[in-house]
C-alpha cells in the first residue's frame, strides 16, 4: 500500500511495494479485508470506545476541541495530514492523504459532535461511559469487553454518538488499517472533513466550505451520516429531500371566550384552521395546493429501476407502527420521492383534563414541507401562502395589529424557517455505478436509494464546493436511538461499515 | 307588610296592617322602594362585605358550613325559617317565609360557594378581604367605605363571589327589608334554596332536590346566577342551552415518527383530524353532521318577538373582540338559539419553539356541543359519532388495542362527559308575562332572552321538582371577572338588583 505522504512511523512501517492492484477488492481481496477486520475487532472497538468517552455535546466548545484534537491524533497515526480550522467557533478537522497512482479524490464527511444528553434516562450506563451489551437495550445483558476474545455481530455499544456519528469516523480510519494490513492501496486520494457543529445546525459549515474550497476539491463527496435502510442491508443514497418549515396561526377573538355565550357566533379559529388544513391535503394524501407538484422532475430510468429494486418494507412497517392504512396507496419509496406537506403539531385551547368550555383565541399548526430535487423550497412556501390567501385569509408575517384583525374577515400569520433545497446525484454517473458494483460484489444485496426521505443538507456541499456528485454511505443500524437516550451501535453494522469504506477506497478507477 | 311566620323581633317590629296592596310596585311604590334602598346603601353594602370575608372555596367543607351558618343568621333576621340540610357533604340552606294573602309561591335559587382563588393574581386586594374601588380594576382608585356617606353606581367591590353568587343572595334579603321599610307586602310566599356546591359541579343537588321535593313545591323557580345582558339592561332569561362535551382522538403510528423518513407514507393524525373536523362544520358555521338540526323546535311567536327586541350588540362586540367576521351571518341571539359544535381545544405533536420534524402519533380535539330545548344531548353525541363512522373511522370508546389499530384503516377514540339538556320556559305563561310587565314598569327597558347562550342546569329543577316554570333573573355586571382573579361587583347593578327582587316579590297575583 502506498501513501504518498507517510508522515507517521506507524503508517510507514506498513508501506508496501508498488505491486498493489489499482482496483482491488474482488471476492478474494474482500475476504482478506474482512478477515483482517475480524482479527482486529477488539482493538478497533477499543479505539471507538475511547473516542466515545470524550463528552461531545454540540456547542460545548472546550469539549468539542478536545474531540477534534483526539481525532487529529487518530488520523495522523494513519499518515493523514490534518489541520483544525475555526478552532474559536466551530472546529472543523480536515485531513488529506494521497496514494500512488490514485485515480481520483474522494471527500469524506462525518461529524464528531453529538446531541445533548439527559443522563437520567440512560439505563445502566452514562452517555460518555460507553458500555457493551450482548443485544438490544431491552434484551441484551451488560458485558465486559473481552480482551482478545470474540465479539459477536449482535453486540452493541451504548453511548452518545456511538452511531451518530463517531463510529463512521472510526470506521473510515480502520478501513485504512485493514487495507494496509492486507497489502492493498486505495485507488483514490482521500480528504476527510469532520465537523464539530452538525448537531447545533452547521451554522458555520457553509462559510468554512467556501473558505477552504481549494483544499476540498474532490471528484465526489461521500457523506457518512444516518442509518442504513430499514432492512439493514448495506445502503447507498444519492439524494435527500430538502426541508422548510412553516408555522401558521389563525385568529379568533382577542381573548378566549365562553363557548356558550359566544360560541357559534364568534369565529372559532380551531375550526377555521381545521378547514384550512383540510383544504390543503385530501384523505388520499394528495396535496391540493396549486402548483405543489408542478416542478417535480420525473425519475430517470436508473432511479426508477433503483426504486423498484428497493425491498418492500411496507407490511413489516405497518405491523411495527400498528397502522391499518397508509397515506395514499404508494410504497414508502414512491412517497419519499415526492414533495410533502406534513402537519407536525397543532395547538389551540386545551384538551383532556385541562379542557375549558371556550372558543379559543387562536389556533396554530406547525408544518414541514419536504421538497425533492428541482423544487425550490422558497417557491413551495409561496405556493402554500397563496393557497391560504385563496381560502380568504389575509396573510401577515408577524403578529397582526388589532386594527388588522378588525378589518379583515380572516387573518393568518405565516412564518417560515430553516429551509434548504433537496439534492439528487445522477445515479447513472460512472462513479456511482462503479461504487454500487463494487459494494454489490462485496456484499451481494445493496440498497440504492435515489432519495433519502429525511433531509440532509447535501446541497450545501454542492453550492459551496461546486460539486454535485454527492453520495451517502451510511453504515449504522436503523434502531440506534439516534438523538435520544441509550443511543447505540450494533457492532455487526460497524464492522461491515469498515468493509464498505475499504470497498470505497479501492473501487476501480474511472479509466479502467 | 305581613309575614305569616314572623319569628324574629326585627321583622316583627316592621309589621304593618293589612292595607298593603296585593300588587304593589306601580310607579309610586317603585320609587319609594328605590329611595329606601338608596338610603340604606352603606348598610346593605356592609352586610355584603361582611359575608364576602368568609372564605368559600367550593369543596372546603368547613368554610362552606361557616358560610351556611352565617347565611342562616342573615335569613332568620328577616323572619325566614331556615334549615341546613346535608351538612356532611354539600350543605344546602333552605328557607321559607309566607305572607298573608300570598297569590303563589316562588322558589329562589342562588349559590354561596365560590371558585378556587390564586391570591397572587389579585391586584391590591385579597379574595376574602373585599375592597372598594371607584371604578374598574384598570381605572378605579381604592376607597374606604364611607360610613353614612354616598355610594356611587360605578363603584365596585372586589372579592371572590362578589358577583358569583353572594351578592344576589344579599340582594334577595335586602329586597325584603326595603319592602318592609316602605310598608309593602310580598304577593308571593318565598322559598330560598342556597347551594354550597355549585362551583364544584352540583353533584348532590339533584339528589337533595328529590329528597326535599315536598318542601320545595313552588309555582315558579327563579335562578339568580350569572350576569345581566351585555348592554347592562335588566335581564330575564327563560331558558339555557344544555351541554355535552366530546373528546376525539385520531391515531397515527404507535410512536412519533421522523417526518422525512416516513412522512407522506405513514398516516398523519393531525391532518386526518383536520379533515374530519372540516367535514363536521363548514366555513359559514353550519354543522354538517346529519340530523344535527333535526329536532330543533321553532321559536314561538313570543320568543321570536323577544329575540327581535334584544338590542343589537354585534358591532360593539366585533370591535371589542377584534374580529372582522362572525360565524355565519346570524345575530348573536339567533346563534345561541341554535345547537352548536365548538372545537375548544386541539393537541398534536408540538408547535413553536418545541416543534419537531415528526409525524405525530395522535391528534386530539376537545369539543363541546350545546343543545337547545327539544334536542337530546345524548342523541346529539350519537349523531356526531355516526358522522365520524361515515368518514371511515372505526370508533372506540377507550384506548384502542394495538390489534385494533393494525386491523382498521382509521381509528377514532370518542368519549363524552357531563351532559345535561337544555330547558326553555314558555315565555307566554302568565307568570312570565306578569314578571316582565312588572320589571318593565319599574325599569323601562328589560332584556328578555328566550335562551341563555351559556349552559345552566335549569333542567335539574325541572326534572327533580317537576316544575317547568324556571326563570333566570341575573343582576350582576357582565364584566365581573367571574371565576377569575379580581372578581368584582358594580354597585349600581347590585342596588338595581335589589329593586328587581322587590318587583318580583310584589308582582301582581295570577288572579288579578
Amino acid at each position: 500500500m502506498r501513501a504518498i505522504v507517510p508522515v507517521i512511523a506507524f503508517w510507514t512501517v506498513f508501506q508496501m511495494g508498488g505491486s498493489a492492484p489499482l482496483f482491488a477488492f474482488g471476492a478474494e481481496e474482500g475476504t482478506v479485508v474482512r478477515e483482517s477486520i475480524n482479527r482486529n475487532r477488539v482493538e478497533i472497538l477499543e479505539e471507538l470506545m475511547e473516542f466515545l468517552t470524550l463528552p461531545n455535546v454540540s456547542g460545548n466548545l472546550d469539549d468539542i476541541l478536545e474531540n477534534a484534537r483526539h481525532l487529529q491524533k487518530l488520523m495522523e497515526r494513519r499518515g493523514i495530514r490534518t489541520q483544525i480550522v475555526d478552532q474559536e467557533r466551530a472546529p472543523l478537522v480536515i485531513g488529506h492523504i494521497e496514494f500512488e497512482n490514485a485515480q481520483r479524490t474522494l471527500l469524506l464527511y462525518a461529524h464528531y459532535d453529538g446531541q445533548a444528553v439527559d443522563e437520567s434516562r440512560w439505563v445502566d450506563s452514562k452517555p460518555f461511559a460507553p458500555i457493551l451489551r450482548d443485544g438490544t437495550l431491552e434484551e441484551g445483558r451488560v458485558l465486559e469487553l473481552p480482551a482478545g476474545g470474540e465479539i459477536l455481530d449482535d453486540w452493541r455499544v451504548f453511548a452518545r454518538s456511538a452511531s451518530d456519528d463517531k463510529s463512521p469516523i472510526v470506521a473510515m480510519l480502520a478501513a485504512l488499517d485493514a487495507l494496509e494490513e492486507t497489502g492493498q492501496t486505495p485507488t483514490s486520494n482521500l480528504i476527510f472533513v469532520f465537523e464539530g457543529e452538525e448537531e447545533a445546525g452547521s451554522a458555520h459549515l457553509p462559510e468554512l466550505l467556501t473558505e477552504y474550497r481549494d483544499l476540498l476539491r474532490a471528484d465526489a463527496i461521500i457523506v457518512a451520516d444516518g442509518p442504513v435502510f430499514i432492512t439493514n442491508a448495506p445502503t447507498v443514497y444519492f439524494g435527500a429531500r430538502g426541508i422548510v418549515t412553516l408555522e401558521l396561526t389563525v385568529y379568533g377573538a382577542a381573548r378566549n371566550l365562553h363557548s356558550g355565550h359566544y360560541g357559534n357566533w364568534v369565529p372559532n379559529p380551531a375550526q377555521r384552521l381545521a378547514n384550512l388544513l383540510a383544504s390543503m391535503k385530501d384523505d388520499s394524501g394528495r396535496v391540493l395546493v396549486e402548483g405543489f407538484y408542478d416542478d417535480l422532475k420525473p425519475l430517470t430510468p436508473a432511479e426508477e429501476e433503483a426504486l423498484e429494486s428497493v425491498p418492500g418494507v411496507e407490511a413489516r412497517l405497518m405491523e411495527e407502527f400498528a397502522i391499518g392504512s397508509t397515506e395514499g396507496d404508494r410504497t414508502l419509496m414512491r412517497a419519499i420521492n415526492l414533495p410533502s406537506l406534513n402537519v407536525r403539531g397543532l395547538r389551540s385551547g386545551w384538551t383532556g383534563e385541562q379542557a375549558r368550555t371556550i372558543v379559543p383565541d387562536r389556533a396554530t399548526a406547525s408544518i414541514d414541507l419536504r421538497v425533492v430535487e428541482s423544487i425550490d423550497p422558497a417557491r413551495q412556501v409561496e405556493r402554500v401562502i397563496e393557497h391560504i390567501r385563496k381560502q380568504g385569509f389575509y396573510v401577515v408575517s408577524s403578529e397582526p395589529a388589532t386594527e388588522t384583525l378588525r378589518a379583515q374577515p380572516k387573518v393568518a400569520l405565516v412564518t417560515s424557517a430553516w429551509g434548504y433545497a433537496a439534492h439528487r446525484t445522477a445515479m447513472g454517473d460512472p462513479l456511482c455505478v462503479t461504487l454500487l458494483e463494487a459494494l454489490r460484489s462485496q456484499f451481494g444485496e445493496v440498497v440504492a436509494l435515489p432519495t433519502l426521505g429525511g433531509s440532509v443538507p447535501l446541497v450545501v456541499f454542492k453550492e459551496k464546493l461546486g460539486n454535485d456528485l454527492i453520495i451517502g454511505l451510511p453504515i449504522v443500524n436503523p434502531d440506534n436511538n439516534q438523538h435520544s437516550s441509550n443511543e447505540n451501535l450494533r457492532l455487526g453494522h460497524f464492522y461491515r461499515g469498515i468493509e464498505s469504506f475499504a470497498v470505497l477506497y479501492t473501487m476501480p478507477g474511472l479509466s479502467d
